[in-house]
C-alpha cells in the first residue's frame, strides 16, 4: 500500500508500465474489466470543488466494477468547519473504504495526514502544491499523440508561477531525455527559481520567449495554462490575459506534427475556432484522464504501486 | 443517439411507446430489468438543484442495474463560475459516461451546447423553457389513471405564464385529439399569446374560469401549479395566492372520476385535507416519473429513440 | 416494515441481536455478504451536513450490494426552501428507493413526517433529539472492548445538557443491569431532569465529579463529548473547553482495561497524544458504526426489525 501524493514518486519504468495499461484499458471490452475492482469502495472527498477531476475519477472506479462514496463539497458539509484535523478524517472514512481520493487547499496539511490514513491516499490536487495524476496524463496524452515522451521540444504558456499542473508536468520532463523548453509569461509569473534550478540539474534546456508565435515556432507539444485575472492585476505592469492566448492566426507557425494541451478548463487561453483542428488534443487530453485514472487505481487497490 | 430536448420531438406513437414501456418496467420483477443498462454509466449534473428530479433520475438508472456519477450543486462547485462552457462540460464529461442528464438555468445555452455533446444529453428542465420528462410523465399519469390520452376536458390553475411544466404539457395536448382547456390563473399570468396560437391552431379549445369551482366543474383533469409570491407581488392588482388553491370544499364539484395532477413541490396550492381522496394523483404521479425516465433512459441509451 | 426513530425501540434482546450480526458481518468475506441488499436502493438525505455519518450509512449498503442515491446538502438544494413538508418529501423519495436515511435539524418535523413514508426511515440524528444509530454503536463498541454492557462504571464528560448523543447512550444504559456513572460537566451544562429522572427510575446510581481526574478515576469506560464554545460562553461562570479535556497526564487514574468512547469529531477535548494508548477506542468505535449500520440495514430491510 502507498499513497499516491507526488509526481516524484514515479519514475520512468514506472509511468510507461501506468501509460501501457491506461493504453489497454482504454481499448479493452467493457465487460472484460468490469470486474477488476469489483467489492471495492473508493471515497471521494473535495474540500475544493472540481467537478471534472471528481468525475473523472469516479468514472474510472465505476469502469472498474468498483463503488464510490463521495463528498462534493467537503469543506462546507463536513467537520473540518468545526476544527476536525484531516488526520482524524482519513482515520475515520478510512475505516470505511479501501482508498481515499482528495482534492484538498493546503499541500502541507495533506502531506501531514497521509502518515495516519489506513488505506491508500490519492492526492487529486492539493494548493499551491502538486496535482501528481494530471501530469500524469499529460505525459500519457504526448506518448498517445507523438508516441514518444523524449526529444521533445516544449512551448509552456501562461501563469508559470502558480500553476500546479505546470510545475508537476515539468518535474516528469525532468526524467526524460532531451526536452527543450520555450517559456511565454506575464513578467512575474514565471518558474519559480528552484524549479529553474530543477531543470538546469536535469538537463532540460529552457529558453525564454516574447510572443505567443515564437513560443509555438517548431515547438512538438505546447502546453498551454491559464491566467487568473487577479494575478495579473496586482502585477505592476499590466497586461492582458489574451496577449497570452492561442488563436487561429497563431496555427501558421505550429508544425503540422504539434499537439496544444491544456489542462482545463480553459477560459479564453485558447480560441474555440481552433478546437476542430487535429492539432488541438485537449478534449483528447480530458477523455485521457479516465484511463489513466483506471489504471492508476488498479494499481494502488491491488497495492502493486512499488 | 439522439438528445431530448424538447417535448416537440415526441409525436403521439412514439409517447406511446414510452408509457407502455414505462407500464412494463413498473410490474416486471427487479431482476428482470437489472441487467437493461448493466455496465452504462450515467452523469446528471445539476446547475440548479432539484433534489427530486435528481434523484427520480438516478433512481431510474440504479433500477436498470446502470451506474450514476452525480454533481449535485454543479454551478457552484464546477468550473462554471470561472467562465468555461457548458459545451466544454459536455465534451469532457460526455468523455467519461454514456448519457447526460442536466439541470440548467438557461434553455439557451443548453441548447447551444447540446451540437458538442458525444453522448445523448436529457433535458432535466431549463429556465424558463422546457422540461420535457415532466410532461411525458404527466401524459403517463392521465393514461394509467383514466385509461385514454384523448377526449378530455383538462382545468388549468395557477401560474400559465412562467410555468414551464404547463407549457411543455400543453404542447402534448396539442397532438391529442378533442383536448378541452378550462384555464383559471392570476390577472397578468395567464398563457403567452404564441402558445394560445398554438392551441387554437392544433385544434384545442380554451376557455376562462373565473373561480376554482368554475375550473373544476366538469373536469377530468386538474392541473394545478405553484403560483410564486414574487409573480403575483409583481402584478398591478395584489391578490392572494390561496384564491387559486384546491381546497376540500372544492371536492363536491369535481367529478369522481376525475384526477388532480400536480407537478410538485405544492406549497399551499392543494390543502392535504385532499391527499387520501382518490381523486388526488400528485404522489402517484411522481411515482410514475421513477418508470417514465427508465423507460426514456432505455431508449437514449439503446439509441433506439427514433 | 419500521421506522427507526428512537433507541427506545430496541429492548435488550434486540440490540444484542443486532450487536451479534454486526460482529459477524465485520468478519465475514466480502463476497459472502455482497448479495444481501443486491438489488436494494437506499436515499440518504441530510438536511444537515454530516459527511462522517452519511459516509458510514452509504458504505454500510454498498458493503451489502445495494445502491444509494443521496442529498449531501438537501435544506439548500431541495425544495425545502421553498416550504414542501418533509411529509411529501418522504412520500415522493418513499416511491424511488426501498429506504430513506435522514439527517434533519428538526426532531419534531421527523417525527410528524415518518408516519407518511411509504417504506422504512432511519433516523441519523435529529435536532436536539435521537441519534439512535450513534447510541447503538456505542453500545456495540463497549460490548466489543470490553466482552460486557452490564456492570459497568462510566464517566460521561463534557456538555450534558444539549449533547444529543449522550442523551441516546443514557437512555440505552437505563436498561441495562449494574450501572453507575459519574458526571464531569460545566457548570450550567449537566443533564436534563428529566433524564436525570429517567436514570434514578431505571436503578442507574448517579454521581458527580469535581475533576476530570474525580471522573476518570475507577472508570470501565468514560464518553468524553465536545463542548460547543457559544455554550460556554452563554454561561455566566466563564470557564475554558479545555478544563474538560482529557489529555495524557490524565491516563495514569484511569484503569489499565478502561476505554475511552467520542462521538467524533473531536476538537480539543481529547490530546491526540493519547491516540496510540489501547485505551484509546474512539477509532475503533467509528468503524464500528459501519457495521453497526450494516446491521440494521439488514433488518430494517428485510422487515425483520421486530
Amino acid at each position: 500500500m502507498r499513497h499516491v501524493s507526488t509526481v516524484r514518486q514515479f519514475d520512468l519504468q514506472e509511468t510507461t508500465r501506468l501509460i501501457e495499461r491506461a493504453e489497454y484499458l482504454r481499448t479493452a471490452k467493457r465487460a472484460e474489466i468490469q470486474k477488476n475492482l469489483a467489492g471495492m469502495l473508493v471515497a471521494t472527498l473535495f474540500y475544493e470543488p472540481s467537478t471534472r477531476t471528481r468525475l473523472s475519477f469516479e468514472a474510472a472506479v465505476y469502469r472498474l466494477g468498483g463503488q464510490v462514496i463521495s463528498a462534493e463539497n467537503a469543506q462546507e458539509n463536513s467537520s473540518s468547519k468545526k476544527g476536525e484535523t484531516l488526520a482524524d478524517v482519513f482515520r475515520i472514512v478510512g475505516a470505511y473504504v479501501d482508498a481515499i481520493v482528495i482534492r484538498h487547499h493546503s499541500s502541507t496539511e495533506l502531506e501531514q495526514a497521509m502518515p495516519y490514513a489506513p488505506v491508500p491516499v490519492i492526492n487529486a490536487g492539493a494548493g499551491s502544491g502538486e496535482h501528481p495524476t494530471q501530469a500524469l496524463l499529460d505525459v500519457y496524452t504526448i506518448w498517445r499523440e507523438l508516441g514518444r515522451i523524449d526529444n521533445l521540444s516544449v512551448a509552456v504558456l501562461g501563469d508559470l508561477k502558480y500553476g500546479r499542473t505546470v510545475h508537476s508536468l515539468l518535474r516528469m520532463f525532468a526524467m526524460m531525455s532531451n526536452i527543450s523548453l520555450k517559456l511565454y509569461y506575464p513578467e512575474g509569473l514565471g518558474l519559480p527559481g528552484d524549479l529553474l534550478s530543477e531543470m538546469a540539474q536535469a538537463g532540460v534546456r529552457v529558453e525564454h520567449a516574447a510572443s505567443v508565435e515564437e513560443a509555438l515556432a517548431g515547438a512538438d507539444v505546447v502546453y498551454q495554462t491559464r491566467i487568473q485575472a487577479e494575478r495579473l492585476e496586482a502585477l505592476e505592469e499590466v497586461c492582458a490575459a489574451s496577449d497570452y492566448a492561442i488563436q487561429a492566426k497563431h496555427l501558421s507557425v505550429l508544425p503540422a506534427h504539434a499537439r496544444i494541451l491544456h489542462p482545463l478548463p480553459r477560459v479564453g487561453e485558447i480560441d474555440p475556432a481552433i478546437d476542430p483542428d487535429a492539432r488541438a488534443a485537449y478534449f483528447r487530453q480530458a477523455e485521457n484522464g479516465l484511463y489513466l485514472r483506471m489504471a492508476l487505481l488498479e494499481q494502488v487497490l491491488k497495492g502493486e504501486l512499488s
